[in-house]
């Protein structure tokens, strides 16, 4: 394992560090945690959402005006626990109530609940929004259910806006629910990515060879096979998307097309391309669009692709200026 | 090799068509050209920069207003043909006349001199400011003196400001030579970058090395070694940059560590905060910092370290709001 880190057990208290010295402007770290929160005062719900690290910049990145009020940063692919949740809940509370984004991971599930608890005891509002993005494989190694993935961003991001403007509570987390069900991701993973305490790679893949439908955290896919072009993997999760989403032409949809981290932006703007040429085939209309790196697994080589039904207003929201470091 | 691409020869063609078609509001191709401009209009001296491709999202991600009027993409680590940075310079001309910035690169340096000869011909006065602010070596395999590396992006955010308050062309020009010369930059390698018409990587290092002063081609640096932590690699990089600045207590500079494409930017982080710690040792404050991907070498491992003299005018230009992709 070759990384630039110092002891593997001290990464993230270590990233935490760098990115709120960094970013002052934007961010604060909650002290004695690892709960990175906006840097400016605001009147609204807030919005808490984070989960193991290694998926920088989620969420981190994604914590300012107009989208998370905090983010909390588990040890690597490990969810925070209850009393770092509470600690963001607690330190972004403005009496409005507190939404929680939570991506489905069994132990994510959990430990956000019982944070919640935790806020009920002091009569904190606390509601929840279940990020389930992931069509490539139902249950999974960590996760009932499907996982949630980078669609989670755009969540972050709508909702978010939504909040900003004075949105209430449960209106948001009803709204969230309906977003999310219209939010689908699938990924394609071209190596695997080495979590700094174990030191080797989560799982291995051939030379030649590729592997649809991976998660953030490696785990499994649907399908291994010899790598293919661009074009022809983008047929095949556009496929895996159309099924879901059961489109019709003329219909208007976001494009979000994700890194998993070690993937060079040049490859990730090929397969924005070849994925939108297949959309343009079947009359989709894409009216936002978004490529990058935005929830990684650490240095995994690969890619993932979101789908948002848009709306009007989901577009507007989407377009809405934000001050984060990173969307 | 494995990369999300169709065929390598048409890697950069199919790269610049799926960012226009991602970022319409910000960027537009020139026609049968790789030549990607800004969409909306302006009325200010043109800023053209770009160079080989494979350092995305250096140049195109940041043209927009405030910062570049074009980029040009040569082909993968190839300089830009003087025909296609001529378009480039015609494309945006204003009558204002254009300011090249360009990477110390002799290819670079050779057809963007070509171009600025094709531009007098046609009456468009055009200067240019060279860019080599890597103090790893003097001379390399493409270049002679000093290369150019991630300080460019901050040059061109800085010009670009200037820029868009309406400073003229030769004023541009000569404070550009003088930003330069506050600019430092000193990179690691941890693996070398696959060009996609090469399918091997520019160079091997062993699964424990590292090596010191590699370029964002792959060019050599100065030594190798068994790779080190984080905080030992941040000695060495500061010691060599203390070296060129000959820095004084209580000096302001701004901090900008920049991945390479492959390292998670969790390494970024703990990097930045070991290099930030032994600057604070030494009294000298980072009144600006950036941490990210942005002058990248496709899939290389490893980071650059630049550092900029500030006064008080520079740190303004680096804060002002720009709209482009990747700033």
């Amino acid at each position: 394992m070759k990384k630039i880190i110092n002891q593997p057990k001290n990464v993230v208290e270590e990233m935490v560090a760098g990115l709120v010295s960094a970013y002052p402007d934007y961010v604060k770290q909650i002290p004695e945690t690892l709960v990175i929160a906006r840097t400016d005062d605001f009147d609204q719900v807030a919005l808490v959402s984070g989960g193991g690290s290694g998926h920088e910049p989620s969420h981190a990145g994604f914590v300012g005006d107009g989208m998370l009020s905090a983010a909390v940063c588990g040890q690597v692919f490990t969810s925070p626990t209850p009393d770092q949740i509470f600690e963001a809940i607690k330190g972004t509370n403005k009496g409005k109530g507190t939404l929680l984004i939570v991506k489905n991971y069994s132990g994510d599930v959990m430990n956000f609940d019982m944070a919640k608890e935790m806020a009920d005891m002091e009569e904190i509002e606390v509601a929840s929004v279940l990020v389930d993005d992931d069509i490539a494989v139902e249950n999974s190694t960590y996760t009932q259910g499907r996982r949630g993935v980078a669609g989670t961003v755009l969540v972050h991001k709508i909702l978010g806006a939504l909040a900003r403007q004075g949105k209430e509570l449960n209106d948001l987390a009803e709204y969230g629910k309906e977003l999310v069900s219209d939010i689908k991701t699938i990924g394609i993973a071209l190596s695997g990515a080495t979590v700094p305490e174990v030191g080797k790679p989560g799982f291995v893949l051939a030379d030649d060879e590729m592997e649809y439908g991976v998660g953030i955290h490696g785990e499994p896919g649907y399908r291994r096979e010899k790598i293919k072009t661009s074009s022809k993997m983008a047929e095949e999760v556009v496929g895996k998307l159309k099924a879901e989403f059961n489109w019709q032409s003329g219909e208007s949809y976001g494009l979000f097309v994700n890194g998993m981290g070690a993937t060079p932006l040049m490859e990730l703007f090929i397969y924005f391309n070849d994925v939108k040429a297949l959309l343009a085939a079947d009359g989709i209309k894409v009216d936002f669009s978004k490529v990058g790196n935005y929830m990684t697994s650490l240095d995994m080589s690969g890619a993932s692709v979101t789908m948002i039904k848009l709306d009007d207003e989901r577009l507007r929201l989407l377009n809405e200026p934000v001050h984060t470091i990173s969307w």
